[in-house]
C-alpha cells in the first residue's frame, strides 16, 4: 500500500533522479507511522537483546544455574509468608529474610560467604553497640537524649564511613561497614520509640540468620561455583594463553605458520592476560573466605595468586610490544634471520614448555620433576643465543652525511646490512631474551606457592627424591 | 622486675650460649603474661590503623569531607525520627528514608545519582508489577492465588538475576536489578498478608524519595566530587606520567641524567598507566550519570576516555619494555651509542612533547594549534633515526663456530661491533620509534573526543582558521 503510494507520486527530476512529491501526511498517518517505526525499533532492540542473552546462557549455563538457584532461594524464603506457622514464628520481619537473600546471594560461594558473615558481623556489633548508647542516653535524661543519639549517629556514622577507603578495610570488610552504619542507625532511631528494644533486635538477628544460612546452604549445595576454582583456572588459562601467543609470535615472525587468521587471534591470546586483573582482584578477596574445597585447603595462599598475575603481565607486556616487530619483519634482513631463526626458536619454545609445565603442575597440584630441566634447557639456549650474535660481529661502517651509496664489500662470509634491516630481528631476539628472563619471575612465584600449598612430588621421582637426604645423613 | 628474673636463672652452655632455666611459671603469671603480650599487640595494630587513617586523611582530605557528609545526611534523616511532627507524616517507614541514605549515599555524584535512580527506578517498576500480578492472583481465587505469587517471583528473579549478567545492563542498572527483585519479592508477599497494599507502596516510595534527594542534594551541594572531573583528572594526569616516564628511560639510557632515585620512581610513573583501567571504567560509568558540571555537559564523551586510555596503555607496554633495555645499557656499544643519542632523545623528547600538549589540551578543553607542528616534528625526528640507522650500515660477518677471535679490522670510519653490543641500542632505538608511531593512537581518540566535545580553538588561530574556509568559497 504504502509502496504504490509513494510510487504515484514520484517524479522525475533534471539529472535523472527521482523526487517523491507525496502530500503531507495527515496527523494521524503520521502518528501512526512513526509509531509503527517505535514499534519496529523495540522489537529490534528486544530481538537482539534476546540474543545476546541467548549466547551468555549458551556459553556459560553455570550462569543460567545461579540465576534459578536466586529463584529458588527466594521462593523458598517466602514461603515464610504464606504458611502461617512458619509466619507466626518470625512474625512480619520476614522481611530481613527476603533482603538478606535479595543482597547477599552472589554468583560464587565466597562473594556469599563474604557477604553473610560481614552482614551478619555487622548487625551484631552495630545492634549491640547501638543498644548500649541507647541505655547511656536513657540515664541521662529526656533532654539529653536525642542530644546523646544524634552525636553518636553523626560520629559513628563518618568514622565506619572513612574506614571503607582504608585499602585493608575495604577488601575484606567494605559491605560488614555499611552494614554497621545502616543497623546503628536502624537501631538507635528505633530505641526512640519502639518499646521492645530487645524483642526487635532477637527478631532482625534470626531473620537475618534464616535467610544468610538458606543462601549459604543453596550456593554450596546446588552446582556451587567457588571463587577460588574460578581463579585457579583463570591464572592457568592465562599460564597456558602467554604460551600460546609466545608460539604464535615467533612463528609468525619467522614465518613459519599460514594460517594467519587463527594465528592473529592465538597471538593476541595475551590480551586477557593484561585485562584480568581487576577480576583476579576480586576473585581473590571473595576466595579468602571459602571452606575447603576441591584441592584447595582453607585459606589456600590466594594471594600468591594475584603475584603470579603480575609476573604473567610483565612478560605480557613484552609479547605486546613483540608484536610490533612483526609488523616490521618484511623490513628485517633475510641473512640475519637465518641465522637466528633456530636458536630464537628454541629460547621461545622452552620458554613456552616451562609456561605450560607450569600451567599443568598447578592443574594437578604437583610438583614436577622436569622443571629444572626445562629451565636448564632454557638458560642453555639463551646462553645458545647470546653466543651466537657474540659470532654474529658487525663492522659497523659510519657514512659520511652526503654519500648516499652502501659500500660494496662482499666475501664469502661478510655481507652488508644496514642498521635498519639488522633492527627488527635484533629486537626481536632481544625481546625474546627479555620474556625467557621475566619467566623466571613466574617460576618462583609458582615456587612459593607449591610450597604454601604443600604440592605433592610426582609419583616415581618422589621416592628417589624423599630417600636422597636420609641416605646422605647415613653416610655423614 | 622481668629482666632481672630471667637473668637470675641464666646459665652459660658449653657453646658459649646462653640458656633460660626459669621455673615453670604459674598458670597464673603466664596467663598475665599472654594477656599483657595480646593487649601490646593490639595497641600496636590500632595505633598501626590510626597512623594509616590519619595519612589516609592528610593526603585526600576530600575523603573526609565526604564521611562527613554522610554524616550529616544520616542525622538529618534520623530528626525524622526524632521530631513528633515529621514523625507523624511518614510513619514508621522512615526506617527506608534511612535505609536509603546508607545505602545510595556514594563518594561521587554520579555514584550517588547511579544509585538514586536505579532504586527509583527499581522500586517503582516492581512495585507496579507486584500490584498488577497481585490483583490478577486476587482474581484467581484463594487456592490458586499462592502459586501465581510463588512462580511469579520465582520466574522474575530468575530472569532479572540473568540481565545483571550482560555486560550493558551490568554497567548501568545492576543496582535497580537487585531493587526491583528486592522490591517485587516484598510487595509480592506483603500483599498476601497486609490489606492496605497501596497505602504501603506510597509509603515506601515517598520515604525513598526523601532518602534519595536529601542524598543527592547534600552530594552536589557540600564540596562536590565529579566522576567525570576524576575521570578527566586521572586520564590527563595519565598523559603527564606518560610522557615523564619516556623522558626518563631515555635520559636514564643515554646516562644523561645523574640523581638516579627520583630518576627511578620517574621512570616506574607508567605503572599508574597499566594499572588504572578497572577505577577509570568504574568511573566512566558513573560519570554518564552526572549532570553538567565545571568544564562537562550532560553526556560529554566519557567514553572516549577509556579509548585514550587504551592508546595509552599499548604505548605504557613499550616503556616497560624499554626499561628491559636499562639494564643491559652496559653492554651495549658506546660508539653506536654515540651515534643515536641526539637523534634518539629528539625523537622521544618531541613524543613526550605532544602528549604534555595533549594533556594541556585537555586541562584546558582547547584544541592546540601547535598540534599539526608537533605531529610533524615527531615525524621528521622518526624520519631522521630511520635516516641515520640506514647510514649506519652493518657488515655482518659471520665467523666459523670454532674461531672465537673477532677479525681486527679497523678503517678510520669503520668499528668491528659484535651484535651483541648492537642489540641493546637497535632494541631501544626501535622501541623508541614504535612509542612514538604508537602515539598517534592517543592523538587520534583526543581529536575524536575534541570534535565531540567541541573543544575550542586556541584564541589567535581561531580567528584565522575559521576565515579561511569562508575565503575559499567566495573564491570558488
Amino acid at each position: 500500500m504504502n509502496a504504490i503510494n509513494s510510487a504515484e507520486w514520484r517524479i522525475r527530476m533534471a539529472d535523472g533522479s527521482f523526487e517523491n512529491l507525496a502530500p503531507e501526511s495527515s496527523p494521524i498517518t503520521r502518528m501512526y507511522l512513526s509509531f509503527e517505526r517505535f514499534l519496529k525499533n523495540l522489537i529490534l532492540i528486544v530481538r537482539r537483546f534476546l540474543e545476546k542473552s541467548w549466547n551468555i546462557g549458551k556459553n556459560e549455563p553455570r550462569k543460567v544455574i545461579h540465576c534459578l538457584k536466586v529463584g529458588i532461594a527466594l521462593s523458598i524464603v517466602s514461603l515464610f509468608y504464606y504458611m502461617r506457622p512458619l509466619y507466626n514464628g518470625v512474625g512480619g520481619t520476614a522481611m530481613w529474610a527476603v533482603m538478606t537473600v535479595v543482597v547477599v546471594f552472589e554468583n560464587t560461594v565466597g562473594a556469599t560467604l563474604y557477604k553473610c558473615l560481614n552482614r551478619a558481623t555487622g548487625t551484631f556489633c552495630a545492634g549491640f553497640l547501638a543498644i548500649g548508647i541507647h541505655w547511656i542516653a536513657n540515664q541521662s535524661g529526656k533532654r539529653f537524649e536525642p542530644i546523646i543519639m544524634g552525636a553518636s549517629i553523626f560520629i559513628l556514622a563518618s568514622a565506619a564511613t572513612f574506614t571503607r577507603f582504608i585499602p585493608a578495610v575495604k577488601a575484606r570488610f567494605d559491605y560488614g561497614t555499611m552494614i554497621f552504619i545502616l543497623t546503628f542507625t536502624l537501631v538507635s532511631i528505633s530505641g526512640y520509640r519502639v518499646e521492645n528494644l530487645l524483642n526487635m533486635a532477637h527478631e532482625r538477628v534470626s531473620t537475618i540468620i534464616i535467610g544468610a544460612s538458606l543462601c549459604v546452604i543453596t550456593s554450596i549445595l546446588i552446582f556451587p561455583i567457588w571463587a577460588g576454582e574460578e581463579l585457579h583456572k583463570l591464572v592457568i588459562s592465562n599460564l597456558e594463553k602467554l604460551a600460546e601467543s609466545l608460539d604464535c609470535c615467533v612463528a609468525e615472525f619467522f614465518s613459519v605458520s599460514e594460517d594467519t587468521t587463527t594465528n592473529t587471534k592465538k597471538m593476541l591470546a595475551f590480551k586477557c592476560v593484561l585485562n584480568s586483573k581487576a577480576s583476579e582482584e576480586t576473585m581473590a578477596n571473595f576466595a579468602r573466605w571459602e571452606p575447603a574445597h576441591g584441592l584447595f585447603n582453607f585459606q589456600h595462599p590466594w594471594g600468591k595468586y594475584l603475584k603470579i598475575s603480575a609476573s604473567m603481565r610483565s612478560c605480557a607486556c613484552c609479547i605486546e610490544a613483540l608484536t610490533s616487530c612483526i609488523n616490521q619483519k618484511d623490513q628485517a634482513s633475510e641473512l640475519l634471520k637465518n641465522q637466528l631463526t633456530n636458536t630464537c626458536q628454541q629460547v621461545s619454545s622452552s620458554t613456552s614448555e616451562i609456561l605450560k609445565e607450569l600451567a599443568l603442575n598447578m592443574k594437578t597440584m604437583r610438583k614436577s620433576s622436569r622443571m629444572d630441566m626445562l629451565i636448564q634447557e632454557k638458560s642453555n639456549a639463551i646462553q645458545e643465543l647470546e653466543t651466537l650474535m657474540e659470532r654474529l660481529s658487525g663492522l659497523l661502517i659510519i657514512q659520511p652525511k652526503n654519500d648516499q651509496e652502501k659500500p660494496v664489500i662482499r666475501t664469502s662470509s661478510t655481507n652488508v646490512i644496514p642498521l635498519v634491516e639488522i633492527i627488527p630481528t635484533a629486537t626481536f631476539a632481544s625481546l625474546v631474551i627479555e620474556i625467557a628472563t621475566r619467566i623466571e619471575g613466574v617460576v618462583d612465584v609458582v615456587e612459593e606457592l607449591s610450597k604454601l600449598a604443600k604440592f605433592k612430588l610426582e609419583d616415581v621421582d618422589m621416592m628417589i627424591k624423599q630417600n636422597k637426604p636420609v641416605i646422605k645423613n647415613v653416610i655423614n
